[in-house]
């Protein structure tokens, strides 16, 4: 993959915008059904935790397994990037449909001048030994260094939103092709 | 800070390596002495962590608080900097004499063609909700993506070897102009 | 309650078995199928990370929910009590039905000369900020300080079986009458 | 060791008294300065983590290193629990010089008729995998449990004031003799 002209990876370290959709990262254990399910959404701690120091704000647009996700959700989040004061939009997503997300992002003509990085994780935040600090890590650094385009973050690696998909086997995400 | 060229940025998730020089990141709690110190590196634990499926090689150079490193040491990973078949390098290292090494590094013309990140940590991996991995999450993205020249990452933000410094009463790293 | 005559409250910091039968204590999250499960018991590694030096033996009877805990089951983990060498003995068991084993448990006459504890966790230990290891040092503390019965300890407190039940609106155990 | 005459084992689950005095249980690392060091009691934290739904009041009577204590310390908290309503008191306490304080307020006539159980940790709680939620919770239950004395509850074990020692090398608790 061949990183595009130059023009727009303008500034380090930008304002950036954190839309917040729910998925397996900002899920919790409940004691009394004994379930997994949302009850706010982690990300504040998260940042703290990492003392990040970088222009960033927060806005939950839901908290949803990515499963029940719907097209109107989809659309949602289309509009809030469209009509953001922000270029640079980190969006937190269930992985399950993270990549049907991208792809229907990357189809938006009013988002090609920005930059999209989704990320999640595949342990609950809450849960410790869980990778969402890493993913967050990584995903608020392409963020900031990527073009325009629209990518998801995960396992340490960068993809184009046309060429990944999950790997559900394995729980990792991979390239179609090379 | 406006970035190089393209030229360098050529591949996206390129084999990295990985150098361990300790720091806070890698000390852990003695509970016969009741200090911090090192035993062993816990950098594979925090990758297995995120569940990282780049290419990445590890090396420990040495388990060291930045505080009593020396010129030697600096040399060492210099050297071991140029002599790497790869380009793109992530050093852990303390944050208290970050940005020395780092000036150190980006003084070396043998290294101009590479891309250095150095990155680390304000708590400890093992002692829990640690920076660790969210600074790792970050460095790793940054040495995939940046153009040559050395880097420091900390606290979200990615900041040029010659224009940081570590503010030891906020226990932040800042710019020192914009 | 009043304590019964001293008799078998001999000695100290006795050999000690520990039954294990699975319960949310000993559940894990799995990341492929974004499910809470079993795969082993976690309880050599709690018991280490509290640096026990008493002598105890653990033995795995069965690692299930115990909403699906049978008939047969019970009288298995009965069973082993009965022929155990020793005479205090823990067992860590789901809390839905934890009441239900130790019912079951006090009807056998044969166990009238031994101390049977029963415990657990409403957090699995594997998701931190658990109540697994509190509860499991209380327990052990019951099982060698207290005259023969069966007993559950949980919530700090030690309840006789047949004076307890578990409110599951509030998540805690409380008694039947004062 | 044989249990003394159970007249003053009278009731389980009586109201307890917590003297929280510091000790490793309740350092924190603070990132700041590098260094182990103490902000606030994390007891009310470890309790809520365990559910206890037991009659339990806090007292933070210091906070210190155990090493640092001084025998006006020791008259404090000897003080104190002469002057308590609670018969069962429970001390954090650091591991150093547990069995000094424990053997001072053995010597005390006035605490004759009270139950005092000391214990601590040898990693800080805040620091994960730590041994203080197993020892908070096996010193409830020999605080509750135990005939009058004074008692270090340690390794999962309940020892007499007047029958143990640390082994520092070890860090582990163990008796004088049989």
């Amino acid at each position: 993959m061949n990183e595009q002209p130059p023009s727009s990876i303008a500034t380090n370290n930008e304002s950036l915008l954190l839309l917040v959709t729910g998925g397996t990262l900002d899920k919790n254990y409940d004691a009394i059904s004994g379930e997994l399910n949302f009850s706010t959404t982690h990300l504040p701690q998260i940042l703290s935790q990492a003392n990040i120091t970088l222009d960033l704000s927060i806005e939950t647009l839901m908290l949803k397994d990515s499963l029940e996700m719907t097209q109107t959700d989809r659309e949602y989040i289309a509009e809030t990037c469209v009509k953001a004061a922000q270029t640079r939009i980190l969006i937190t997503h269930g992985t399950d449909t993270m990549t049907e997300t991208a792809d229907y992002l990357s189809s938006i003509g009013q988002l090609s001048g920005k930059t999209l990085v989704l990320t999640g994780a595949m342990r609950p935040f809450m849960l410790g030994d869980s990778d969402a600090s890493f993913n967050l890590g990584a995903a608020i650094m392409a963020a900031n260094l990527s073009s325009n385009g629209v990518y998801i973050v995960m396992n340490g690696m960068r993809f184009d939103a046309n060429n990944v998909r999950k790997n559900k086997l394995l729980g990792e995400f991979e390239r179609l092709r090379r």
